[in-house]
């Protein structure tokens, strides 16, 4: 199934053949007091430096998240719409606040992605709604009032739940894209292994694109990278289409793993990233 | 199914729960010049060297290969014994010489893995009655006297093929690993797709261990490390459970995968590992 999503020219689209599409994680503050310095001080330069960076490193997609927001519903809007005074690129619009979701979505261009509607009722009946009129795609946790299920028929549970309610709202299928949670595997011996099984199981029964943050998984482990590699390329291959994450600590992998899936005909995509990181790197004096 | 194998002392269970186990693929002289001459003049403390590089590093089974043996047969056997004068672990006697794997199986101790039989008849005919009679392991390469198959299912029949034959010759199926045969994803599109489903399908049909050259899937691409890698954690997830790699190269990688499967509880063995390696860095200079 094909999903698009766009910025103020570019579009994306994910899925249905596409390479893995990489959606930036960094602009959110959570563990970043400069950024979060930055968004309360409305330092716009050193969002859009963070910004830049990823979209260098190979971004398709850039997650915006300015923490929590209390009473001010504007600032991810503003954020947001600083963003696309330079970039082209399409946005994710992060935050647990629908107010502050819909006032990004009146203001910025093109179509986003809100991130993220829940199977908790709450959740269904404040977002979907902003969804179906704003014309964005949107993100699926599968967690529930209950919280988030430990085994992956639940998970895929919620997110038939969702997609149903979507329709009923007449969002369509194509336009959610399934977020089946990755754990920390260091605190719970299945935290990878019940979302992989999860996401496995909406691949085969639903077919839709589907994101994982995968940077969680390695939560609290010394070499992080290695493992959130790891599971990015299993992950992928067992279904995941647009992962958030730190695009430049994974995008090489990623780029392998499409190779090794078939989706890089001659590795064409993997020798041209190559070629570009050299082309980057600063020559020797001679 | 568990298979096991050991050298002068050490046993390795491979398989039924166990972590991956990696087989050093470095002691072969394709491509390492230095290597052949260490072969050639007999150096056995060059060979050895390469060997404890490899242990250290964490090879649980280490790969043998003399390369092209001419008439001198004894030569496999040689550098396989000065190996184990020093070194308890595993060898897999790595020779398309049927008489040069006799010799090394006639003069080593323990049980080691014979590498390798393929389905082709001539292989069969030599080299199952060999590890019949000294009790060896082998690795059965899913070719035959048509080559590589590109599609899965004909490696899979080969495999069965393999595994039916041997049965006759009275070995029992636990020793035989499988290798379905990483081909390079530079020059053929499936070439990393048609090994992993055929691993897939082996895994289901027949159960058995089974072994993959990781490395051969980057020949020719750069940054190798990267694909071989990401190669390596989609393959063990798929049922590879002891491929033969480089090993400081890729345990790390294999160690958190082991994690992301659950096959690390409370990811032990990975940061025991990323100790060890914390304690081998030389201290800064105060």
């Amino acid at each position: 199934m094909k999903t698009w999503v766009s910025g103020t020219a570019k579009v994306v689209e994910i899925g249905d053949g596409h390479p893995t599409r990489l959606i930036g994680e960094r602009i959110n503050p959570t563990g970043k007091p400069k950024l979060a310095e930055a968004i309360r001080s409305r330092d716009f330069d050193f969002i859009r430096a963070m910004a830049r960076e990823q979209i260098l490193a190979g971004a398709d997609v850039l997650d915006v998240n300015v923490g929590k927001v209390g009473g001010d519903v504007a600032l991810l809007s503003l954020v947001a719409k600083a963003i696309q005074e330079e970039f082209d690129i399409p946005l994710s619009l992060d935050s647990d606040n629908p107010a502050a979701v819909e006032e990004a979505l009146k203001h910025i261009h093109g179509k986003p992605i809100v991130n993220s509607v829940t199977g908790q009722e709450a959740s269904l009946e404040k977002i979907l709604p902003l969804v179906k009129e704003y014309g964005a795609a949107v993100i699926a946790l599968t967690i529930d009032d209950a919280g988030i299920p430990p085994d992956s028929e639940r998970r895929l549970a919620i997110a038939q739940k969702i997609v149903d309610r979507a329709m009923k709202f007449g969002i369509y299928p194509q336009d959610i894209v399934i977020d089946c949670l990755a754990l920390t595997v260091s605190t719970q011996n299945s935290g990878s292994t019940a979302t992989l099984d999860a996401v496995r199981k909406v691949r085969t029964s639903l077919g839709l694109n589907q994101t994982l943050g995968a940077s969680n998984i390695s939560f609290g482990l010394p070499d992080r990278d290695v493992i959130n590699n790891a599971f990015l390329a299993i992950a992928i291959e067992a279904g995941v289409t647009c992962p958030t994450v730190n695009v430049g600590k994974v995008r090489q992998t990623v780029l392998a793993t499409d190779l090794l899936l078939g989706c890089d005909r001659y590795a064409q995509r993997y020798i041209k990233d190559y070629r570009r990181r050299l082309a980057a790197m600063k020559p020797l004096k001679q």
